[in-house]
């Protein structure tokens, strides 16, 4: 069996701390272990390291050798550009037909937290299982928590039994980001739940689909894979890839495909995708402040307060819902409910030319 | 004509920036000059620089000598201890006696903030007259333009003409800190003023007033005025002035002397007491945004914030009312209208035994 790490985000949104060279899941957020460390160290108990494929852009395999040494260098796969995760599951697909002529693969995205590992592998496992009898696209649902507007959801359909303890439904249909009166709807029903990005299929399974549902990018994918381990490699991958369409998974695939299941799950699942979210899953006191990464911090009259200020002391006063943030060369305050707008701050430093920030 | 400069101020509320080894008129706060150089620069257009002296403690001395080379070093007095205004005062005193006999002598606190030093010069130079010619002794009363409850007040008495162009009035009453109800009573009436804390006399004038109503004082400043000059000197000093009571000018003298007189002034003055104060005073942009010391800062969706971050970039987001202040090894987030609780930092750091961060 073997593990694809997609990991080709740039997270902008863990401004200052995620630059360029460092994005998010290449980070200490969650805990002493970077998000994608937490990410192999979740899925090694049923995957070994040799069957970790991680897929990347060229900037980033290096600090992911460093960080991940139990993965085989030559398990890093390096997109020449970035194309979205059709193309990116294509590449990793191809690897492991190369391989082992044929074999279940689990795609992950590389940056999320997982609060009840176990019952994650438990999850994983049952939905390989899945996979291999039926040849089918087999996909986590996560049960949604809140009518969260900023996942895209999928519709429960017919019962498909149980598989190793685990319930197994078809997918009635995929939904993108609703807004707030579909999310509260959905929720209301108990039949939707949130699209996890993690999908489990054999290799030949997924590569049947994108021959059928995305020609093109199949017959590029073929190209590549007729050049693995010859001299002509690196020259085909990168003229090759750089002709492929940008497209994702969900679209290019899934919402076509017939034989889509998801096995409904709930493991504390949590996105990380904002400072706002990191509030949400860290440790409090009794005041609901958080001192992460080591912060020496003081609250005074403070509430509600996300720091992460590992080198230099921090003291709040009379602060409600801020989250501050100091690295090496910026610090960011900021309003909780706003750290979205982040990103706004990344495009002005863009746009000012302030490369050393970005 | 001597100007006796009180730099004896520790400066907590000015936290991260001040520290015990550097208060408040260390600090380039208001400017590019620190607090004391203004001082100095302000006066001295009516005062030569060896006409200057300072009264400080012996942890600052150094650093003033740096600050002020204009200065001659033996124009730096230490206080072994710090014994309030009066002693302060009193030791100056014997200074100007020692060097010229008699003279006029400004006496100024270090750590006040004057939007209009030529009309401050004007003010400070009737005083002077008035002071020499009456032998009395002489304060600037602030036309106050807020019921501040964190000033003493005076009442005007009877006028006493004018002198250089300027009013001269009797102090009919000093009033310490005055509730809120009290204090707006004192603005409406148009008839009271702020104590500034400036007084102008000649050196035998307020010996002569400490004689009387401070004999105890008087006495200690004759046996270090004894010793002036000797090779005792030091030793006499440190001995005789941890004996003094620690006791203010205005209650040891000035609220019980007879021919106490005021000027009435308005000459931009502020007391940059607190980063809240300094928010006041700033430069600020349309959405009442202060970016202070050269920081360089991103303000998105923030109204009314000051900033001091000069070695690194800031970004605030969906911030309002807000003070950040960023140093070597501190940072500070304080809600505006609360900066008078940065001591409360200080005592628990002090508590904590975190004495590299006071």
């Amino acid at each position: 069996m073997y593990a694809v790490i997609m990991a080709g985000g740039r997270g902008t949104r863990f401004w200052p701390r995620s630059r360029e060279k460092k994005p998010k899941h290449l980070l200490d957020i969650t805990s002493d272990r970077t998000i994608i460390q937490e990410t192999v160290d979740r899925i090694s108990p049923l995957v070994q390291p040799e069957n970790i494929l991680i897929v990347t852009g060229r900037k980033h395999a290096r600090e992911l050798v460093r960080q991940l040494p139990e993965v085989p260098v030559q398990n890093i796969l390096i997109e020449p550009v970035r194309r979205n995760t059709a193309p990116c599951i294509g590449l990793a697909a191809i690897h492991v037909m190369k391989r082992c002529k044929d074999d279940v693969m689990i795609v992950l995205p590389s940056d999320h937290g997982i609060a009840d590992p176990a019952q994650y592998r438990k999850v994983i496992a049952a939905a390989a299982k899945a996979a291999e009898k039926g040849n089918a696209l087999v996909t986590v649902g996560l049960k949604p928590t809140s009518p969260h507007t900023g996942f895209g959801y999928m519709e429960g359909g017919a019962s498909a039994g149980r598989i190793a303890d685990q319930p197994l439904l078809r997918v009635k249909a995929f939904r993108e980001k609703p807004d707030r009166k579909k999310a509260e709807a959905f929720v209301k029903s108990g039949n939707f739940f949130w699209n996890s990005g993690m999908f489990i299929w054999k290799a030949s399974t997924i590569l049947n689909e994108i021959e059928r549902f995305l020609p093109d990018l199949y017959s590029g994918l073929m190209t590549i894979k007729a050049s693995l381990g010859k001299s002509s490699e690196a020259k085909t991958l990168s003229a090759t890839y750089k002709g492929l369409a940008s497209i994702s998974i969900d679209y290019g695939v899934m919402e076509k495909a017939k034989d889509v299941f998801m096995i409904p799950a709930s493991f504390g699942w949590s996105d990380v995708g904002s400072w706002d979210t990191l509030w949400e899953i860290s440790a409090r006191d009794k005041n609901g402040n958080a001192a992460t990464g080591g912060s020496q911090a003081i609250f005074e009259n403070t509430e509600n307060a996300l720091v992460y200020s590992p080198k230099k002391l921090v003291a709040l006063i009379g602060m409600k819902d801020v989250i501050v943030v100091e690295t090496k060369d910026a610090l960011l305050v900021c309003k909780k409910g706003q750290s979205q707008d982040v990103k706004k701050i990344v495009d002005l430093l863009e746009a000012g030319g302030e490369n050393q920030l970005l």
